[in-house]
């Protein structure tokens, strides 16, 4: 397996060298044509059907005052993702991605064929100030939730799937799990989330604080039950499944990239499969990619969620593909090969 | 005209700031939403026939060694972009973007009926090392011919250009370009251009250093025209042009981006209607972005040229635009607004 991936990565890097353009020209263009062709284990990758997965939920520690929203804007922006108002929408419809909302575990009950997929396992998590977020009994069974929405995509012919979040309050269950994983002191994994001033951030910080210092989980599963979230969970699982599926599975911003985290700390080879679509502009971010050695494809400031950086980088993936198919190698074109002549 | 601008920034950004979202979290998309609005005065801006203009021209510099190329690639690379091989046939494909092949100085007779547009002036510059590249009444036509090009694509209905570029040697002008002009050490100007090692840099910069010594222009032209390259001179041309036309105008990398900055010399408020599309790897682009005070939108590492960057950026413009004008307000989507009950 070694041995192919060597032999792979070789042809798709002399493939990459000898299309007409200066060595190496096309910057991280090829670093991604090589890692989606290396994935695939061919000269002609392709991306099909791309999917996008959101998943919704809510966060106990919202009572502590962590957030600047109140937790009704969850359900609110979920109804707005099925109406198709919000970013996400606009986005995965610009480049033809398929998006599902799912409900993780969001406290409202949504009007019946309204779009929203119900995979609801509880009404939020719990507050973590008083006791564990989930049980690692739930948490496993998000897990399995989440793996069962990719295994659904893949079905359906899709290789390459991107994840997305909803749920205000989420950026502390990130902080947390980001801190916990990685071994970076909270203060540096704590940031505005949805937009807080700095004495917001300083309470934030102050409740993470005691939150971390209450609980010592063992292994990464009792880690996201206790610190975790729903649609975290679910993400987690379902980044799991698509590297079983050897699918490219595309990472978001600060939250969905804790789950790629958490991920990351139950099984390291899903790196293999996974691509940052960009550098977020929330706090702990950068960090959190740097500990996973990610280079992430946009960097537009953006702290949205949803999904909207998968989206946004799709297009930059597809160019990456399309060079490496379409242009016309040194032979074919005719074009006077400088390194070969060196 | 200045009120104007400030009455349609206040909207533009009311209207950002009322879509269902974090305040500002968007990141540059606003900014580019922003600025695109406020070029075209409207709420509902749009972009319409995107093209791209790549000029080609020979350089007499190239004669000094200052390249690892021969120059021949560059007619090599004409006719690879004319039958469809080459990244910017790739790219601008990909995005449905007019591509216009320009002989702007080429030294080769191109067979008839072959796509490139012949405005050849002559067979590339002088080589500054003995003499100007350029007189400047032969600097003046090639401003000419750039302009007619691009209003060319304003009378199809284009309404946003981008201007790219081929020619073994060119990173030597541009390189001038950006020291004379920015007052920047020309060892800070001067990079690899097309894989030059570093004893090749060295040389490249020792060459370039009696250039700089040797002449002492007074005005913008007379730079342009004594260090500059005839693709440069029409890039520079059409910029002026595409911005009293009003359009909006994207730059390529370090080439390309020094007829911009050329332009932005002979008239400062071309910058209003200029997005930089990509901060290019080629040593010396990021001084040059900075002394325009521009923000680029990708960060890919990319150093090819040919418009290459225009192409990749244009999907995330047409993001930005697209969130400005599809997604929903928080009172269509009745979303809680947590700045305006602050």
């Amino acid at each position: 397996m070694i041995n192919q991936t060597i032999m792979i990565q070789e042809e798709l890097q002399r493939k990459i060298n000898n299309r007409t353009k200066p060595l190496g020209s096309l910057g991280k263009l090829e670093k991604l044509a090589l890692k989606i062709g290396t994935v695939q284990n061919t000269l002609t990758p392709e991306l099909k059907n791309p999917a996008i997965l959101v998943f919704a939920a809510d966060h106990g520690i919202v009572d502590e005052g962590v957030s600047p929203c109140p937790k009704e804007i969850t359900w609110q922006m979920v109804m707005n993702f099925v109406r198709g108002g919000a970013g996400i929408n606009v986005f995965s419809r610009q480049h033809n991605i398929r998006l599902r909302v799912i409900d993780a575990g969001v406290d409202y009950d949504f009007p019946a064929g309204c779009n929203v997929e119900n995979r609801k396992l509880a009404r939020g998590t719990r507050n973590m100030m008083h006791e564990p977020a989930m049980s690692t009994e739930l948490c496993r069974q998000a897990m399995d939730k989440g793996a069962e929405c990719v295994r659904q995509e893949f079905e359906r012919g899709c290789n390459i799937i991107g994840f997305g979040e909803m749920g205000i309050g989420n950026t502390s269950p990130a902080s947390l799990l980001l801190h916990k994983f990685a071994g970076i002191p909270l203060d540096e994994c704590v940031g505005r989330g949805a937009g807080l001033n700095e004495e917001g951030v300083q309470h934030k910080y102050n409740v993470l604080k005691q939150v971390a210092a209450k609980y010592n989980p063992r292994t990464p599963l009792e880690t996201l039950a206790t610190f975790g979230g729903l649609e975290i969970a679910m993400i987690c699982g379902g980044v799991l499944e698509a590297k079983r599926l050897n699918m490219l599975i595309i990472a978001d911003g600060f939250i969905a990239s804790s789950g790629f985290l958490t991920a990351y700390e139950m099984q390291p080879d899903v790196l293999d499969n996974v691509i940052f679509s960009h550098a977020s502009n929330e706090h702990g971010h950068k960090a959190m990619v740097e500990y996973m050695k990610g280079d992430p494809v946009l960097h537009l400031d953006l702290r949205l969620g949803e999904g909207t950086g998968v989206a946004l980088a799709y297009p930059v993936l597809q160019s990456a593909l399309l060079f490496l198919n379409e242009m016309a190698s040194f032979e074919d074109a005719a074009v006077f090969d400088v390194e070969k002549n060196r």
